[in-house]
């Protein structure tokens, strides 16, 4: 057996996630790649169809595991759920201590910590690694956020970041944290994808419903924007969605396109998981919400009379608008980059991970979904500032925020005023309003709660906790004498 | 033995709510109310306290079971959590098949699912009521949301109904569905309550910034609303909390308050549920995010430089201007009402239970923290079309929105404009619209979603699922050809 321990790294999984990742592997210099899947057939179609990439592929797990070398470390790329738990199961059955065994899928970060636990108790290691980029970025380079162990991160580091995708010259790819903390920031990296998706939507409709422009037009905006402080993949591939003409039809393919967007559950995770630990993401919920209120046809056809506004918007100056929506946008960006920031921050406070946030921003510069110039600017606020309590309060994002916020208010005025859904850009511009107001309403909702539920409050002028006596006298006493 | 069991009805839990509702038992006609608690001095303290309730007090759980008559029926009212389950299980113990265990705690819905099947397999009744209305409720009528098997409402229904609050002359209380119903229903209750506090909270600040009314003159103004159809025991109770003057600053209680609301989960769960249900809850999730964003000082203290509008704004006439703030709170507490009721459609729908739409906005009309006028309207709309798709779509609703948008859209236009946080305003608002909207930006979304992850998308014009080869030569192909 001894002679067939070649592989330094193996892949289990030959779905195209996991095949083109085994790909990638063995493109690399010093990389021999061993591969395996449930059903044999597949890993012999991929040995067939890539006969140059010397791959080492078994048939059995226990052929898999006596083809890898030691320290034995091994991918996996299944569908998240049970089925990495059996493959885990199997790895963990043949595997020794010290060796490394890595969840390349999208694991719910809980799933990670419980699964990283388990494992250790053997004495081997275990990784759970966000991997974003879809199918392409597997292929040449995904932006890689693996948790797990110290130990782990010294076999595998090299490895990962041989096959990251580059950015400035740096692989995107760091040590994270611990245990969940990989799956975790690739959740909040996904969530943080539906609110920059959905604000672009919003902007593409603002210019289209204000100006009557055509999405070939609207296009040429993008790909105008892209050039500037706003490129970003996601607005270079949108660019590209607007400009495509459907053959069947002769129209934009945009307006073929039925419009109820599908999700696959990272966003809402990720709005879940921050309401758990009390983060405000109002910017990635109303991505979310937008998606799944797009996907009720019945309730939507119901509706489609309900009134809508008298006048629509008279946009006068095309330009002065389409500049308008675009600061709008970044500072709606950099809202909803900011929320998710926090949450990375609460996460790895509740979590015990010592995450650094600007080496997150920096590997999020390449091969993911998300990846954007200004990630640069994220990485340079919290070199200087490491302990930076909110984004948007990094003086570089503060003189964007107070240079667009006049551009932002008119577009969130003018969606009001004219019926034009923009819940994206309103929710981030109210809780922008609301973190820097001096005082929220928020005491009114703590007398009420006072009120009916003997909640209590603190005060402005003094410590303590208090309760008035609402059904008695009315009197305040010292919330420590009503219980 | 046999003597002693002259207890109807069972109390188990004697901290403040428990006690209250065991008084509010044992003052109705028929009824004898046996009491436990785990420490036995509060048992001999409630029995001093109330010796006219005729209380049969035990200390043990045994003598406690032994008071019971059959079928033996105990509401259980100790902290949600692992207690809850501590006291089933000693319950079972001693109960036998046909006896009824009420859970009358704030558990979370999937834990009552969990519970009532493992009490089912024993014989015994396990019922998971929810019981809304605080202290003052459980002690004078609350609003009762049961769930629960038809055997067990048989022996509890009369019971509860006996201890209810009345509304026009109807018991609140009705069994809503199966095992975990009446904790679901319970729960979004309680999201409905959050956002009905933050929208009353953002129409104070409206009016208190853009008039500069005194928390006085503010108090009159919703003690007038609490005449008309706004009419509610959270609008009365603002009034009050507004009218309250500290007795040690002379100052408005308001202003003393320090503005950092508390929650207890509830709204949090009612979010996180309707995320995994696919339902838009905006108007829920902005009051839940407000409250956490106005809880942390620290960010709030960093934030507080962040620049605002040049101009603040001018209201002219200020009896319209106020008009239109309740305006849009009517049509804003209407739209997160009828995402409320979508929640509970689509929990209805995922765990099979028949809840009868208009009989839950019946049992709210008193006793409970949302108790309003308005609630009749569900009702009546709910008994008009049982399958009503969506609340704001019914004649009185979309009349009321239709009525009120002018004056809401000018308040979120303005808000946004002044600088004053509106988050659950403007984005019931932007609900409104999207709902509405014939077409919405989704279609580009998914657009993306095929370009980065070829997640297909559907036509308008035909059935079937459609994929662009993107990275190829940009044609459509049909989706099962992809993978």
């Amino acid at each position: 057996m001894a002679d067939t321990a070649q592989a330094n790294i193996g892949v289990i999984g030959m779905a195209v996630m996991g095949s083109n990742l085994a790909r990638n592997l063995a493109s690399r210099e010093g990389n021999t790649v061993a591969i395996y899947n449930r059903s044999p057939e597949k890993t012999r179609a991929v040995v067939e169809e890539f006969p140059d990439a010397g791959f080492i592929a078994s048939e059995s797990i226990e052929d898999f595991v006596a083809s890898l070398s030691t320290p034995r470390t091994a991918i996996i790329m299944v569908k998240a759920g049970k089925g990495t738990d059996a493959v885990i199961d199997q790895l963990v059955e043949h595997f020794e201590p010290g060796d490394i065994i890595v969840d390349g899928g999208n694991a719910l970060f809980t799933d990670t910590i419980r699964r990283e636990k388990a494992v250790r108790e053997t004495g081997i290691n275990f990784v759970g690694a966000g991997i974003s980029g879809g199918e392409e970025g597997a292929l040449r380079g995904p932006s890689i956020m693996p948790g797990g162990s110290a130990e782990a991160w010294e076999t595998l580091g090299p490895i990962l970041k041989s096959i990251a995708a580059v950015a400035e010259g740096e692989p995107c790819v760091t040590h994270v944290g611990t245990d969940g903390a990989g799956h975790f920031v690739k959740m909040v990296h996904n969530g943080i994808e539906y609110a920059d998706m959905q604000l672009i939507a919003e902007a593409y409709d603002l210019i289209r419903r204000g100006t009557g422009k055509t999405p070939a037009e609207i296009a040429d905006i993008f790909a105008e924007w892209n050039t500037g402080e706003l490129e970003s993949y996601l607005i270079e591939i949108t660019a590209e969605v607007l400009r495509q003409v459907d053959a069947e039809t002769g129209k934009p393919l945009i307006d073929v396109i039925l419009d109820q967007a599908g999700a696959k559950g990272t966003g809402a995770w990720t709005v879940q998981t921050a309401l758990d630990l009390g983060i405000p993401v109002s910017g990635i919920a109303e991505a979310v919400f937008a998606r799944s209120l797009s996907s009720k046809p019945a309730q939507r056809d119901a509706a489609s009379d309900l009134p809508g506004p008298s006048a629509s918007w008279e946009v006068k100056d095309v330009d002065a608008f389409i500049e308008d929506v675009r600061q709008a946008l970044y500072a709606s960006k950099i809202i909803a980059y900011s929320q998710g920031f926090d949450e990375i921050v609460a996460g790895a406070e509740q979590y015990g991970w010592d995450i650094k946030k600007g080496d997150i921003a920096k590997i999020w510069r390449g091969g993911c979904i998300i990846r954007a110039r200004f990630l640069n600017r994220i990485t340079e606020a919290y070199e200087e500032n490491p302990d930076l309590v909110a984004l948007v309060t990094a003086p570089f994002f503060t003189t964007i925020v107070s240079d667009a916020q006049d551009s932002w208010r008119r577009i969130v005025a003018g969606a009001a005023q004219s019926g034009i859904p923009a819940p994206a850009f309103s929710s981030s511009l109210s809780y922008y309003d609301g973190l820097r107001a001096d005082r929220l309403p928020a005491a009114l909702v703590q007398g009420q709660r006072d009120f009916f539920g003997a909640h209590t409050y603190k005060r402005v002028d003094k410590d303590g906790t208090f309760h008035t006596l609402w059904s008695g006298d009315r009197s305040e006493v010292s919330a420590e004498d009503t219980h």
